[in-house]
């Protein structure tokens, strides 16, 4: 069913709906959904069927004409094209509050995504665990970096620290960050960034209130 | 030069994107940028320049053709189309981790949303203060939600207690709600939830490295 296709350029606004394409296949199917047409599956995401059927031809062809998508089929397929059919080793950065949440995040480990290590440089927290994750001193990350096999870095520093510990990151080898400083990181080109704004969704909700008080 | 049209539908996608427009132009501007091109502003988020011009025209003209867009005034414009140009007070419920880490992020009072009040069931964290907004039993909520103007309310509580807590909110008078809790809210439809997955920027971590490692 699946077909992967090769030397099709992908839009990173397809890439970005992949994962709520995949969140609300998975909510489907926890709600005993088999099969879902395009219509549906766009009206719960809020994007037009023609978009999800475009940006689900990229991949390959899904979906049976007339009848629609296996929810469980499509919820794997798309799950592959995300690589989350494999195990990806991570580490946060930065036990603020919001590392201390992420640390205790758990979709992300089911979702394939392992903690493997924190670290920070305040030495009242070095040596403690987080649900069985040690903390650990900065200057031991490269260390850990490698014999842990760690991929992908979070970064939950304080933003004028978040340059320095991107560097560092990269230099122990990480591969991705997700970085939660409200900065722009420079980094080689062949490392991955992806920077969170926790005020998207706030924008969002005080774009439509807006509408209904006019 | 903004000219609002009615009675144009705006997909959900669209508004989506409107913050990310925001936060480029937002950044752009810090940079001494006074004016970028629907070709610059697409690739720094991503888009096309096709998309970003289809985008912006529900809304009204900008830019200049073979000019481009000035900063400052279509960041001054999108503001305005989100809401950001009013102050917005908002409310956590729950005080974990999360929730802290929320009342500490300082890029929501730079967008006009005011923290106005936490709520908690825990004795030991009640009347405590976070950055100077106090910390109320949830059984004052209905209270101090009226007394204060709050409209927004942002839900950090353990998934078991999300429903309930949606309907406090709603009952309460809140209209909007931002939902962290992983489970999906069964609420009124005048009442506008957006709900956050954490997982999403990982997962586009996950598909770009996969596609490195093939």
């Amino acid at each position: 069913m699946k077909e992967n296709k090769e030397n099709v350029v992908i839009s990173k606004a397809t890439i970005d709906r992949l994962p709520l394409y995949y969140r609300t296949l998975k909510i489907s199917q926890e709600e005993g959904i088999e099969i879902i047409s395009s219509d549906e599956l766009g009206r719960k995401i809020g994007v037009t069927p023609e978009q999800i059927r475009k940006d689900l031809s990229a991949f390959g062809e899904f979906g049976k004409k007339g009848v629609g998508y296996y929810v469980r089929e499509l919820m794997r397929n798309i799950g592959e094209i995300l690589g989350l059919n494999r195990k990806w080793n991570i580490a946060i950065v930065g036990v603020g509050h919001l590392g201390w949440a992420l640390a205790n995040y758990a979709n992300f480990s089911s979702q394939g995504f392992q903690l493997q290590a924190i670290f920070d440089v305040d030495d009242e927290k070095i040596g403690r665990y987080i649900n069985e994750v040690q903390i650990f001193h900065i200057d031991e990350i490269k260390d850990i970096v490698q014999s842990r096999n760690i991929e992908i870095g979070i970064i939950t520093v304080p933003a004028q620290h978040a340059q320095s510990t991107a560097m560092r990151l990269v230099e122990a080898g990480i591969k991705g960050i997700w970085n939660f400083a409200p900065i722009k990181l420079d980094v080689p080109d062949n490392i991955h960034v992806v920077s969170e704004d926790l005020s998207v969704g706030l924008n969002s909700i005080s774009y439509y209130l807006s509408r209904q008080n006019n």
